[in-house]
């Protein structure tokens, strides 16, 4: 019978997610725009080539400060689509409802997704809505696709040579940290904001900057350690950031050191990791400090050709440690 | 506060569920896409129209006679595409799990996906997988969305004119009864079959027998008695069925007799309904009745001058009597 289970650190994002990726669905799907495991499938389509992508939102609870599952559940599909390379045209959206849910509440979540797409400048082109019974459910999941134009590139992994540099377009851990707060059990400030913001227009604003971008990904469930992680795997070269490089907002250290997490390994929903050339590194950060998702770029890291497959940390007491991918779940219902 | 909340019926496909996307999803996300109400939506990229769809699967029980949702999820979201006209090309999987689900019941869904996606010539190209605490989800739910290129004409209500004439390509109400007779306290006999299917092959078929099809439909949640209301909903025309002509297999007929149900409302999963121009009505069923999911292909109405924006049926007793939009929900968690 059915022995093996799966638990919460399936979703994670983190190792157990992986290993359920390829031991289950890149085994079964396998076809070669999957094999890639990007954050979009790219599909040609005539002359042009589409990216493609889906996500589902789960984040508990549903409203957190600067923003809900609505918001969330259009930022991140358009984050998703912006950072293989294409520009984001439009999205569906399917609700799985729970008998008794709120009217005014579902009316509210439409509305930040309406305003979330306007300012993204994309569309809502088509849905689906399920209701299930009381109690076989938790208020609403929400599943976004998105569909947009690679206008120059695609953005790869194979793409990444050593030498290149990683920016980051922020403080880490905030999204993460903001739904924490809302979960009142917790007691903490509840002025804690969430990043989610749909970052099609910074990442524009790189690609326009640069045409040595290398590679870029959100990092969203397990954090930056996992994204960085996500890059390095099973490669020849490997990375090394710089801990007092890596913004990190007072408020989020403070919760951090309250709950005992660390900060490298919290959502985020607003940010892009970004590979770029050495000698265009300079003008990418100078053209993103010039927008609003932007200003607080900083460069964080290197590709580099020791420690392959692993990413080093130097540290602020002189140190270098590893940084491995999230294991197990800490923070559940995130996204 | 929220005083009204939603209701199973909301998620019916009856009306309202209509009501539901008039008042909120149309008014809030308003755009021309959108609009049109139909399965997809079509976008144009360069030169190709695209065709874009979503879907989410709560069916329950979760394995039932010859489908389970996986199966479900890559049919229905096929037919969607196919049915304005597209060729499928791929789709997404986005699955939200419950903690405990078990890995082998995982496991022979991911087959049953692959199963028919192989079936439907269609890959499966990217996905996401969330995970919710126990009692926070029922198993298992699953979004597809899907991509078709549009290789001939999109299929439009617009295009439909008093004359035209109304087929299906086989018996009414098979894959609810089926998913009914596997909740085992109904007691029904559980050799039922769903029929669920992808249709793409069916449809090619029938688009290269005549280019003078108007506009198809997969009648789904609410059955055929919904589809055929959404045909003539506003419009200055009517729609008149005839009885006798409607197939329903004989074990639909008694499952739906002792449980007091219509089979014109109950969902279909491997089910067009075609609306084509009377001359070609005869190719179009004899081309049909050479292909496996088109053997019982009947005509069964016509669209008339009359009876403006209603569904009317000469019923096997000599009389004539409206077959109105499903109210309320019948049988919640049928797909």
């Amino acid at each position: 019978m059915d022995d093996k289970t799966i638990s919460l650190a399936h979703g994670s994002g983190g190792k157990l997610m992986h290993d359920l990726i390829k031991d289950l669905f890149l085994r079964k799907f396998d076809n070669p725009l999957l094999s890639h495991m990007s954050d979009s499938a790219i599909l040609n389509i005539g002359e042009t080539k589409v990216a493609f992508t889906t996500d589902t939102y789960v984040v508990k609870p549903i409203f957190f400060p600067r923003g809900d599952i609505g918001k969330l559940a259009v930022c991140g599909t358009v984050n998703d689509l912006s950072v293989t390379g294409a520009q984001p045209i439009c999205i569906s959206c399917g609700l799985i409802i729970e008998e008794g849910f709120g009217y005014e509440s579902l009316e509210k979540i439409i509305d930040s997704m309406k305003e979330a797409a306007c300012d993204a400048g994309i569309e809502i082109v088509t849905g689906d809505t399920k209701v299930v019974e009381k109690g076989t459910g938790d208020g609403i999941f929400i599943n976004t696709s998105g569909v947009g134009v690679v206008e120059k590139k695609v953005l790869t992994l194979e793409d990444i040579h050593v030498g290149d540099k990683i920016i980051i377009n922020g403080g880490v851990g905030e999204h993460g940290i903001a739904v924490l707060s809302a979960r009142e059990e917790l007691g903490l400030n509840s002025n804690i904001e969430s990043d989610c913001a749909s970052l099609n227009g910074l990442i524009s604003k790189i690609l326009n900057c640069s045409d040595k971008v290398r590679f870029m990904r959100d990092p969203t469930r397990g954090g930056l350690a996992t994204t960085l992680n996500e890059i390095v795997e099973g490669r020849d070269f490997g990375i090394i950031i710089d801990e007092e490089e890596i913004p990190v907002k007072d408020y989020v250290k403070g919760a951090c050191e309250i709950l005992g997490f660390d900060p490298l390994y919290i959502a985020n929903e607003g940010k892009v990791v970004i590979v770029a050339a050495a000698e265009d590194v300079r003008r990418i950060i100078d053209g993103m400090r010039e927008e609003p998702f932007g200003k607080d770029a900083e460069l964080i890291g290197e590709v580099v050709s020791q420690h392959k497959g692993r990413v080093c940390m130097k540290t602020l007491s002189g140190g270098t440690r590893i940084v491995d991918m999230l294991t197990g779940e800490q923070l559940p219902r995130i996204c």
